[in-house]
């Protein structure tokens, strides 16, 4: 019988590569609570009619979409918003805003597997709704920069734009919308000249042009060059303005290092202000992104409701952590074996583990049954700290022998002690 | 248009409830720690012939089956047992033994929903792999009763069997593998006497009845009653004898409340030896269970290895929890809001958020620019426990306004010792 792989593009995560993730999880979790935002826990299938409702053709058809045996239309969740958006319409209806919802697990897209990318993958998602305000979406930012800050990713650094400054010179000079889509989704993708193709009047394509060669020393620099630059198109001119209010809170309130890009776009079409994304130099691919989307509820049939998110790549994330050798800082734990000389010891040496146990230590029983000496062999191969050798001599006079596994060194100790000294190496 | 809903079967956690759940786990974690198991986390879409492998018949007409984009067939895992045994004849195959792996996720059942029954629940799994001794099932015993304890879960206790004392009696009679399944089958509900029915001659059909009908003053006076009753059948004898060792252990090492009934049996097929599950009185159905398989890797292609596991059933842990009211032990971080007197003063004010978080304090920051008195009002409807107004006159001499939201009190306080004040009560 051939041996039974994984489903083409998903993977196992074991030992040191689960903790990986469920360690960056728990910082997600951390920075949550530190933000005030609670934590949702959605179902990962959810009615395909709500998973497509925004999201562009391109996720669409890489949906995991199939029917339950009630003959409904599911499909596994490509991302956080549409189940969060669910939440704003029915749920949190009624709740006071603002509402900061904080959500992490798994989501599914079918894409061509590579390094780093899976069709199963790992995200945090921070959604705070019912705020307009520049503030909100320098929280966002700021928390994503927390959440970097506290896994110790090195060398990160923010690029941020504004979805309006582009917009707003097409709508001024006439472009209807379902073009500004397609000039954005080019720009995301970086084919600069497909997208100045798509503009009709020359004027406007030489506006845009220009836009997207302003060049500066510094983020204000460049903010200011735009609004001169942008001075009669009015709605360019808020949105550059509005930019400005919100990296100067980020700025004024952290040191996170951000360079602004005027022809930064990002795919989704549903961002109507600030974008953003993080990215280590190791990766060309950004450790997270996001926005804000003030029109997004409504298509989930919700009030009109301004808000702002982010999601993080947590398998890139982990991914960058690796490639910078960022140790995870936990204090590492010590681990100890517990053997019973004979057979008939089976059930003192079991209590002694109970006993580490309850004081903290981590203690794998000996359950093989094995004589000692391959007992402690199979402890030093798989490099224990301790193995406590429980024998009939000793555990007369309330004692055990502790052998301490890298010195080979063993020594008669007080179980009343063994906890003391096991976990005292730590301290 | 409508609002959307979930999928019939799935549910939405939020805050406190989304809380209850990943604490949990995060106790189920801690326990797999200090008996040394390394974390798995395996895909949720498996090949279908990997999930129908083990599972009865009646599971597999349970599950989420689809076809992917590459017209693979695939379905959600219905538990984790078959994605570890893929783990343990793949890349865990040339590993020594024991192998002990834990994994906590949601697995994915269609039955008909009902009070704390979805289609979509959570499970912590732990199974040991390699060992054929009654430590081992002592172990996974154990470690339950571990993960009850930390939990705080109230009046909980154990019923354990072995399967080998009923298959002992029907395979010393001639009873075929098939029929002693739907026996057991039969007895895991209840109804003895459609099981007694299946046995054909009426020796055995009285040994059995025998069996069911043992009582004893407690587990010792049972087993010991056990051992008699089958002397003369070999396997079942040997069957209570591995029981005995394994509850001597088992009570030896900890204060657990266990009851044994030879009747017991567990509804899947791939169960060799001990079997148990764990109750409390205000629910009727079990927290948790498991037993020995150990011919189950062999099924999914691997070398015969004994094996022992547990699954915990997390739904059904928070209900019971939430019915016992018991508290989750975390201490409860103080929550503050920062609030600026005015626009003008929001940089300041977001770097005060930004330092208190620092500190380690939740910090909502007020992003919808409201008026002092109506910011203070939602405040105080959302129970936070501070509130930090940030003021121009204050500002001046390094000071905010500090008002503890229950008392109504409000005072001047030094930034430096915003912190403090904020943690202080805690201590």
């Amino acid at each position: 019988m051939p041996a039974f792989q994984t489903v083409r593009g998903m993977r196992d995560l074991i030992g040191e590569e689960a903790h990986a993730f469920t360690y960056i999880i728990s910082k997600a979790r951390e920075t949550a609570e530190l933000f005030g935002y609670r934590e949702a826990i959605t179902p990962m299938v959810e009615p395909f009619e709500l998973l497509s409702a925004k999201s562009g053709e391109e996720i669409r058809q890489r949906m995991f979409i199939f029917k339950d045996l009630g003959d409904r239309n599911v499909a596994l969740r490509p991302e956080f918003t549409s189940s969060i958006a669910r939440l704003a319409t029915t749920a949190l209806k009624n709740e006071p805003k603002p509402q900061r919802l904080f959500s992490a697990g798994s989501v599914y897209r079918y894409d061509e597997p590579q390094r780093g990318r899976y069709r199963e993958f790992w995200q945090s998602n921070f959604e705070l709704m019912g705020s307009s305000k520049p503030e909100a979406d320098a929280e966002i930012v700021l928390l994503t920069n927390g959440l970097m800050k506290s896994l110790g990713v090195q060398r990160y650094a923010f690029k941020i734009g504004h979805i309006g400054m582009i917009r707003g010179i097409l709508s001024h000079d006439g472009v209807d919308e379902k073009t500004q889509n397609a000039v954005l989704q080019h720009m995301d993708k970086k084919e600069y000249d497909a997208a100045l193709k798509l503009v009709e009047t020359e004027k406007c394509r030489g506006m845009l042009e220009g836009l997207l060669e302003v060049k500066g020393a510094d983020w204000r620099d460049i903010v200011e060059q735009i609004k001169s630059y942008v001075a009669s198109y009015d709605k360019a001119k808020d949105a550059a303005e509005n930019l400005s209010e919100a990296l100067n809170l980020i700025t004024e309130s952290s040191d996170l290092s951000l360079t602004v890009e005027p022809a930064f776009a990002r795919g989704l079409e549903y961002y109507t202000g600030m974008i953003f994304e993080v990215y280590v130099p190791e990766l060309d691919t950004a450790l997270g992104g996001g926005g804000r989307y003030d029109r997004l509820i409504e298509v989930f049939g919700g009030e009109p409701t301004p808000a702002v998110g982010v999601a993080h790549g947590l398998d890139r994330i982990a991914l960058a952590m690796q490639t910078q050798k960022t140790a995870l800082s936990t204090r590492r734990e010590k681990r100890a074996v517990v053997i019973p000389v004979k057979q008939e010891l089976k059930a003192e040496a079991l209590k002694i583990s109970q006993m580490l146990r309850e004081a903290g230590v981590s203690v794998e029983f000996e359950v093989m049954g094995r004589k000692m000496a391959k007992a402690l062999e199979d402890a030093d191969r798989r490099k224990v700290d301790f193995a406590v050798i429980v024998g009939e001599k000793e555990l007369k006079e309330g004692a055990v022998v502790i052998r301490e596994m890298a010195k080979h060194e063993q020594t008669t100790i007080e179980i009343g002690r063994l906890a003391e000294k096991i976990r005292g190496k730590d301290e």
